[in-house]
């Protein structure tokens, strides 16, 4: 008998106490492992998650959670052999492989990146800026948005068991939470092998991460409000997911990724001599055959002008001949097996329904030539096209989840978005033009069915990342048959793990609870000129508030002349008086910030490093010659960065002229040393 | 008989073919008006939203509708007495009905608002910047916000007839969507009115608005994937929505906003003699005394630190007694009643409920006494103030949707925290503290399971706008029971009802798809400076590329001495070598940019107005003395505004070295005349 699988459950390894049910090769037919997760005990599970992972995790500010994702993706990537290995029993080439394995790395290897870049060093996200809620600026009102104290539930599918996993895992990870990983039966011998590496290494704490290896029975009754169900399959599990008890009433949240009838629209503006009738055809193959054609994000409808649909037709047809289909771990195979026999069988369906409104133009169900392997042990399928009627229904609406795919004919563009639309919401639509104008016409007609649309064309083919890819900064998911949900799309998938929360304070309480100065809270004024504080010693709301200085008509004439920038409004005081914004000369916006630096710098070596950049500028009144300036600045943000010696400083600053008035306001950005004299 | 409310269906009045159901006065018991909706055709009105409703709003900028919303809310207002005459009906008293009417017309001047400052003047939204998906800069992703070709239907609560209807419409209006709204049936009178009065203003274009007077059977059976539902009211229907079919399986979006068990915190740091103590009371007997406590955001949990509760239940009460309770058309009541009969009964069996594990202190709920009324014939009730027992479940899972709250006691801030989340999710939470450091562990601890968090205290109390009242600014939702949706928080409103989508194209695909120019994307140089087109002329893409200049050590001492910004990487070449991001002299960055100003300006008087401001300005590469830099200025985007003869210009700025590196970029932006010369 096979290796029997095991659960990473509370803590420990766990064995079921019954021999499992087996998994088998899917090239072979031969028996890889046998799964099984009878006595284990759920509720305990997702205890574990929230009274020892949860609390382990946002102990961690974002950064030191990046941190661990970048370590954990270095560790995978270098064990990433053993994977390979696996995988090659799943049916999927070594090209199909990286795009799960590699793919999966590579994803928490951006998530690594995105959360030191783009998240605070803290826990907790400010959304949005802060909102005045009376006149008087004692009431305020920001949203942010906090960690939940629950426990991730990630339901995966069987194509990219590691990708798949990895997907979900960062971002959960990055925004607080435990995760509860439930693999597809199918594959599950190398998710299983992806998390025992994970748990090995003991870079994630303890509780973090926990595998449910076999069937989910009674997984989601003992979830509550503050748990989530992140779920990728089809889109009848999902009704079936949405339906349950703890979704309905209990406040358990649910995100659905779910296969979907993606298209490809070729532009109305090419023709067969053009470059992306090529990158075109080039593309749907890709698509049909990669995983053999199991992507939920796989082409399954071609929408093709119909005076090019033979052409297109004969292209493809012509490709598709000189697809090698067989055994993954032979070097010449292009394309391996279907995950198993019983998928066989349902993709068989699927095409038979088909069938009703479109003829097959290339290919047989039953038949396919393979190379080093058995066709009928081995879950292997051919490439199969078909070419719909006008009007036809069942492509819009039959899903099969292997190498086939539709050709529809279009005679305008509104056709082409009318039958994309038909779809009824999809992961991704593509549409290949050289016409920018046709690009957005479409693509604008596209947009509300399609989570995710590439645009395609000579420009972009050398780099583009194709079709049927989910990158981690761009938005995974769709409207409709797709699920309606959402993952990846950078930081977003991070904030849609949390709860926002508007909060409303007096701007003290609200600088204390979102570690960010509020204006109007309390400026705190020392005689220790703020810019002599190391990161370390610098306290939010720490405050210079400078002299005066005039501004004469000859600093003005001086700047003017001194950088070149002789805009009328500085310089020509009959033209100035007849603009209507300023009717008058007015300082140069820069040499008011300019001033302002000179008036808040403090000059001598110190902890203040440099200034890297302005945020936010505003110019809200006009300096006029003779008018004084003074700058009020104030510790606004303090972000120590890992791994230098210094962090970010964001300053709050306020220009005002004589009556108080804000003449300018701005955030200054400055790096500061951590520890002063530098040690 | 009285009056049959009608509803607007498909560009007419209906009149059901039956006497409809009697709606009663809530003070007197007398009939008000007559409900049905026997007759109307659903599915008609889905597709006239969709075909005439839909497609007409779309056809406008966020701006344009932002000015029709403007109006109706002016004309909303002009007619509110009206509607106040009515609101006397559901029992309200002027004060209640201020929130409800004045509420409304507020938050539709809210979105007026935020629509033409914060939205663009286009038909899509972007979200964040564009993403880099190649090295070569050929292949970029960008995410954008869509309208969805469907229709949004609002399904209201009875407790805000007005503000409910107008919070909700508002929104979806904004994001390009058609509205069937669903009042509930007893104050339908009301609604009734606000929609007869919207439509013969004929401010928003026909389809866009149409009303369901009656029972709405049938309804969610017509709205498909692209439709959405917006509910308020009990977690219960809640529930069984989203278990309807066309949600489980059709892609229906559902948003949900459901009554929840808020609390109210008094903080461990205060004392009886301290002013939050009465703030604290007030707050309380606001919330259950406003709408008669029928509001989905009252206080039902009152958690006091248990050595004050004594304290606080003595001045609750003392309060209540003062309480004039009576016919809502007599100035000296200050609580009208509930909405009906049938409520009343519901309060009473509520409270009957909590009764298991708390004493009732004040009020009895089957005696009061009333002014100007029969405290039988209407659906009068006493405020209730209930003190639980320790460990009692009952106040965190029975909701008496009236004036009654339930005093609890806590020990230890861990215990407060843990009081408030046991109801399990709720719409606002609230904190009395005048300690910020409390104020930053209790609203942390809270914030996983609220919406909204109000913290009060002295600072805030004089501007503060209460618990109970949800603001257009801030979001308004909360997880678990209170239905895990989110509605209003300005832009985010409007953004719920759109649909993201990542768009992947070259820069050039992308700046016409997206009206906004992308790096990378050609630029058009032409003899003509920029600065010298107006508004109507101007093109994304429109270029100027400075000649070079060389700043010398010169040029930066100079600059250090005339702006005072001696900073000693300007000024001290010693120091300045020992800086460990400079290792020598360096330009300021202010210098760098008022030099770039000096080199893109065209000086004479033409379409460019002003430069208003500077946005995410970064300092790249150190400029050193001898370095020569030149600037690239692009249109990135256009701006019309309304009702003035200008509008905005964003321009992309680069400043590069020698080499060809980028030292600085950022967005400068410039106000620009519609037309040159001025007309």
């Amino acid at each position: 008998m096979s290796k029997l699988l095991e659960s990473y459950a509370a803590g420990r390894w766990h064995r079921a106490d019954d021999e499992g049910e087996p998994l088998l090769d899917a090239v072979t037919g031969q028996e890889v492992a046998r799964l099984s997760a009878r006595g284990l005990d759920l509720g305990a599970m997702a205890a574990y998650a929230r009274t020892v992972g949860g609390p382990a995790v946002r102990e961690l500010t974002f950064h030191e959670r990046a941190g661990l994702l970048k370590e954990l993706a270095l560790h995978l990537t270098a064990g990433k052999e053993e994977l390979y290995a696996l995988s090659l029993h799943t049916g999927a080439t070594p090209r199909d492989s990286a795009l799960d394995i590699d793919g999966g790395c590579g994803t928490l290897f951006s998530y690594a990146s995105k959360g030191r870049r783009e998240l605070p060093n803290d826990t907790i996200v400010l959304d949005g800026p802060t909102e005045p809620l009376g006149v008087g600026g004692t009431f305020v009102g920001r949203h942010v948005y906090a960690s939940r104290p629950g426990v991730a539930v990630q339901i995966n599918a069987f194509n990219f068991p590691v990708w798949g996993m990895l997907e979900k895992l960062g971002p959960a990870f990055l925004a607080g939470l435990p995760t509860i990983v439930k693999p597809a039966g199918q594959t599950a011998y190398l998710a299983e092998a992806l998390v025992r590496r994970i748990i090995e290494s003991g870079i994630l704490p303890e509780g973090s991460l926990q595998l449910l290896c076999g069937r989910p029975q009674g997984l989601l009754d003992v979830l509550t409000v503050q748990d989530s169900v992140a779920f990728t399959g089809s889109a009848h599990t999902a009704g079936l997911l949405r339906g349950h008890p703890q979704i309905l009433h209990a406040g358990v949240t649910l995100n659905v990724e779910a296969d979907s009838l993606n298209c490809s629209i070729l532009g109305p503006d090419i023709t067969a001599a053009d470059p992306e009738f090529d990158l075109y055809v080039e593309a749907v193959i890709t698509e049909m055959t990669v995983k053999a054609g199991q992507k939920c994000t796989a082409i399954r409808r071609i929408i093709v002008p119909s005076d090019l649909a033979d052409a297109v037709i004969e292209a493809l047809i012509e490709r598709l001949c000189g697809i090698t289909i067989g055994n993954p771990a032979n070097e010449d195979v292009r394309m391996g097996s279907l995950v198993s026999l019983a998928q066989r069988e349902e993709v068989r369906k699927a095409v038979e329904s088909l069938r009703a409104s479109a003829d097959i133009v290339y290919g047989d169900p039953h038949s396919v030539t393979v190379v080093d392997a058995d066709p009928e042990r081995g879950a292997f399928i051919s490439p199969l096209l078909l070419r719909a009627a006008r009007g036809a229904a069942e492509p819009h609406d039959v899903e099969p989840f292997g190498p086939v795919a539709t050709v529809l004919a279009y005679d305008s563009v509104e056709e082409a978005i009318d039958l994309a639309a038909r779809g009824m919401g999809s992961l991704v639509g593509s549409l290949i033009t050289h016409d920018p104008e046709i690009a957005r016409r479409i693509v604008l007609g596209l947009a509300p069915w399609h989570g995710r649309i590439l645009v395609l064309d000579r420009d972009d083919a050398k780099e583009s990342t194709g079709h049927g890819l989910p990158l981690p900064m761009l938005v995974h998911g769709g409207p409709g048959r797709a699920g309606g949900g959402e993952e990846l799309g950078g930081i977003r998938a991070v904030l849609r793990h949390m709860q926002r929360t508007a909060i409303q304070s007096s701007p003290d309480a609200m600088t204390t609870i979102t570690d960010c100065w509020t204006t109007g809270a309390h400026r705190r004024t020392e005689a220790l000129h703020p810019f002599r504080k190391s990161l370390t010693d610098l306290a939010i709301g720490n405050t210079i508030t400078s002299p005066p200085r005039t501004i004469t008509l000859d600093d003005i004439t001086h700047f003017a002349e001194f950088t070149g920038d002789t805009f009328y409004a500085h310089t020509d005081p009959e033209a100035a008086a007849a603009n209507p914004l300023f009717g008058g000369i007015v300082a140069h916006g820069y040499l008011v910030v300019s001033l302002a630096a000179g008036l808040f710098v403090d000059p001598d070596p110190g902890p203040v490093l440099a200034n890297y950049g302005v945020d936010n500028l505003r110019f809200l009144t006009p300096v006029k010659p003779g008018d004084s300036i003074a700058v009020t600045l104030t510790v606004k943000q303090i972000t120590p960065r890992a791994n230098t010696d210094y962090g970010e400083v964001r300053w709050d600053a306020v220009v005002t002229n004589a009556t108080g008035t804000p003449v300018a306001t701005y955030d200054v950005l400055t790096l500061v040393a951590k520890t002063w004299p530098r040690t």
